[in-house]
């Protein structure tokens, strides 16, 4: 695996590392950390790669890893948002599939780019849409389309945040915040776009719909950092998404609540070992990870037995296990690709525009 | 005190009658408990009051107590909604003072009547939303007024239930899904409105505008079941208000978040002797019920030592204690009354409005 | 009922009043609430009771009370321990029923000697070990009792509080920490006696064994402030039984876990209205208060629907409703009273003289 | 890296494989997985390690490696207990560094060898006590070691597990119920030697003299399945451990709260990145990993930014680190090493000959 960003400072490059490299079936081998030469063999040296892997440009990369018989076989697009489609379109017309951070590109322009070019090269292409990997998000998915909680009538899905709360500082904060680099939306293509994936994911359900809400409240802001997103599913179930950076003492707080006529499911990612299934009947079962309790995929994806507990970076390694199958020509229909990234970039589009208008509701269709 | 309705299968009468007189301010001496005169009779023997004193209906209830030497001091108001408005036009008309479940009335046009009668009557009038009873819901809102988390930005307020998710069933039901009984709002008025007055109370900010989208979700349910209110508060900060009745599994779930520059605040009615403080450095507060960190109004408030659990009855007494200090001339400012019932009424008439016309946001004055 | 103790500002009074009112099937009427006639005076105007029946002896109670029509039927006895036989033996020889703080006694010799005056009296004689009122510490006996766990195997239960860490202080901490007024034990007798009560009550198993391991950590302390039991039942199962004042941080944080052969139970007082099941198949169970899960005596003991949470006081108004049934003539074979108060004697005596001689494992017969 | 044990079906080496590389300091190159051959090189086949280097003994691999000139550095210990002595002998004569799972040995007379053995090689000696690699838990340490509670008083260890109520399966249970595979300890050698190691970490102190009452509660068990031991502590603080495997329920519910004179810290593996801080004035403080309330050793060993949870393989993956640290010549003096295995492993000798013989209060000198 060759990676492009995840140059000093940035905390999602080492992530992407450990997550990609804990199955041992995938090797961080080269890289094009950062467009500055020294930064980006600073980078190499922490990663500890071979100095001559440690490139300054995308292209060197592709080319010098071309040149070598032991050449990298995929890379991962770890950048900020603009960065997404340059680096892919390099990367396919160099014959090297991609997995990407989310979200797909910093457009919907681009996303549709993307989309003809990966479909005219015939690559894998996958999307880190990181929360789809926890062992109970999967069982969640599965326990719904078994029927569990019956026909969803609901989804609550909330992502509140609060480190941009304050006058932001730091790398991780400083392109978020700036619509060149981030793209048009600033909280809802930050996080708000994980909780819309993973509430299109657990149920099932397209959502049709939306109505959005977003707002910049920390003075100065050009970005939104407050979202609220009304949603409806293909099949008129009504939907809640709140994304908020700044609520304050709130970490990373993604969590979702999904009601049916049978039953209910909730789960948080701050504690991600404990799945709650409600019944009609007033019973609630407590589903925790790593027990025989769970279904064969989500018990496939634990690599601990019950109560040791497994997290972030267990998460992000399932979806490189899943494009590692995907590369190997297996299948691994659970890993975020094309379709999930066009509609994501759909969703932010639409929120944006939608909110910017007061437009009240708006279809997504994609 | 005498009380109207609250006979055989209601859930909030001997709510009223414990909490009326817990604090042994207050004793509940009559009622017009049922207008079938067997069942009023039969409620009165589960109260244990004197059988004379269970009358069939409110004028003899009133005119039958006008008459006695120690007869009652005040009338709890505790029937369907419909009719809180002739109960308490004929207390009102024998100048005996009410406290009245909520909402107010069934409509905003009776609750403007009676805010006009209760001017005019010059007597006491108290609402009874309980939640505003917590010790910790005092706190809550005694701290954001010494500024603990600075200038509010954000209100999330979330009251979900479920027990109407499946063909409800039981005297509880019947009335809160009949428009007649009811009034417009179905879930929006029975709970939302308890959101909405619990958002206005802690923060201390009026709601200036909102849009809603509500919903009836079981089929054949002519009221609204799950409701999702974007609001506007007077200083311009942002907030979301759920309120659902088909959230399987969800008992009584109401809590809030209330995020401000400097600081967020978390509440749970379900765990009501808690409430978090985070601060915008990242520490974090746990402020418990019955210990020495509440300000005098809480610590006021609290009967037990902390650790030794309160709940929904005591937060009801407390409102009891603030109107019995009201009878005695003493001030009670935080215990609801007309102003508050105006509008929450309001906010229910705006609510089901807007949504019905899908009129996006509109402005809430009153 | 009159009340013997209870005076200015004592923590119990109080809330032996709401507890024993909550039902409305029992009225306090009059007191002997000091010996000091001052204070006894000012308690009864806080109790809101006629000024001729604040006593400020328990003789002129008993005598004044005789003389009247509608004197009282019972006592409540909620002083200091080394008061309760005294207390009780008056009331006794007069002809009244007695409901009692825990413990029973200051010694075990004045239990024995008390079990003996209410065997011959033949009068009502309770003890209102508190947290055997909960509800779902009844749904918790019911279900053991059904083999919902199987054969009991191990019992864990603790009491951990904080207060006495520091230099205590006020009247609450007074009486406890001297031996002349609390007796030999101090947190043993306080609240590990609570502890070893709700173990026996739960399991439906008696104590047999016991290895105390008492300690008085803070300096200058004459009693025990924290105390480790290690416990064997009759059926041969296990028990740990950890209590202690000086665990900074802890409130009144009661709570058990039992475990046999098919499941295990959970549940803890601070968070009174939740009761975890295990099964040996992995599976958990949540059962709430006031929902359909509940067996009859917890749902015939839970005042409010599921959601709106009951505490303490409801939990002690339980024991006051056992007692009033009693006073009728009904059964009432969970509220705790001679046998219960003469086997927590023996247990505080027994684990005060093991701890002081080092013995090792000594045996608990009574 | 080479490994010894961890074959199929041992859940502990793909956990020590994963752990040691994801700092990508480490990386497993040889095993001897296995003494049955096909096994061992079923298992170098999982963890595709070149083929030629998966043997089927000891001697077999150091041999081996040491005849390449990339041979391994040193070898993790992963196997059964009794074979933890032959296997680092073996290691150390070949002047191979040795990082062991715990515990050091199967008995006190092994681990006294181990000790010297050690000693006279003058090489790198690791053990790895899982739990004391949570950065919450040298940050709990750390705040001790300021003061941050004062003085401890009182140290509440437990470490409940339900997975052998049942009559156990597979390989995990089969030797750890073996006396000749496990040593005289089952439950306290297991898990009660974490639950040990945990208490001497965090507070500082070393035990001074317990009390043990083992017992196998399962019909047929030869070893203990659950265990109760009452500590002293150097200062004169007294502490209790509980450890079980028969709590039904409960998978992996390490957990301490540990009391000093001005506060108390409380902490849960299964919640393992919260931190809960009391003082003495009421104040709770939560201390969540990832934030920037850490101190340095606990903040240089989060991988993540707050809410974004780790878990058990960073634990882990923490002593790694310090093993490759001490591997490099630098200091790593928060890595269990002889010292502390001689002390698990009296403890352990300790904890069995006191509960056979009921000896009461035993000191442990070592």
């Amino acid at each position: 695996m060759g990676m492009i960003g995840g140059g000093p400072g940035a905390f999602i490059g080492p992530v992407h590392r450990i997550a990609a490299e804990m199955d041992r079936e995938i090797e961080l081998v080269a890289g094009a950390f950062s467009s500055d030469a020294a930064r980006s063999a600073a980078a190499g040296e922490v990663y500890r790669i071979d100095p001559a892997r440690a490139y300054s440009d995308v292209a060197a990369m592709l080319a010098g890893e071309a040149a070598r018989d032991d050449g990298i076989d995929f890379v991962a697009i770890v950048s900020p948002n603009h960065h997404h489609l340059p680096a892919a379109r390099a990367a396919l017309a160099a014959g090297i599939p991609v997995l990407s951070d989310k979200p797909m590109t910093a457009t919907l322009a681009e996303a549709k780019e993307l989309a003809a070019l990966v479909a005219a090269a015939g690559l894998p292409y996958g999307l880190t849409y990181t929360y789809s990997g926890y062992p109970l998000v999967r069982e969640a998915r599965a326990r719904i389309a078994a029927g569990a909680i019956g026909t969803v009538r609901k989804v609550v899905v909330e992502y509140p945040q609060g480190w941009l709360a304050g006058e932001a500082a730091g790398k991780q904060a400083e392109w978020r915040v700036d619509p060149a680099r981030a793209g048009d939306g600033g909280c809802i293509g930050d996080i708000g776009v994980h909780a819309f994936h993973l509430a299109e994911f657990v149920t099932g359900l397209a959502v049709t719909e939306l109505l959005a809400d977003l707002g910049a409240v920390v003075p100065g802001r050009a970005l939104d950092d407050d979202c609220t997103v009304l949603l409806r599913f293909a099949n008129g179930a009504r939907g809640v998404l709140l994304a908020s950076q700044i609520e304050v003492g709130e970490l990373n707080g993604l969590r979702f609540r999904i009601y049916g006529d049978k039953g209910g499911l909730t789960w948080r990612q701050e504690e991600p070992n404990t799945l709650i299934l409600n019944r009609l009947d007033g019973s609630s079962e407590v589903i925790r990870a790593g027990t025989g309790l769970l279904g064969p995929d989500a018990a496939a994806r634990s690599r601990t037995p019950g109560g040791h507990p497994e997290g972030y970076l267990e998460a992000f390694a399932n979806l490189y296990r899943d494009f590692a199958a995907q590369l190997r020509g297996e299948p691994a229909p659970l890993l975020p690709g094309i379709a999930e990234g066009l509609r994501s970039m759909a969703f932010i589009a639409a929120a944006v525009a939608a909110s910017r208008a007061r437009a009240g509701w708006v279809t997504l269709d994609i």
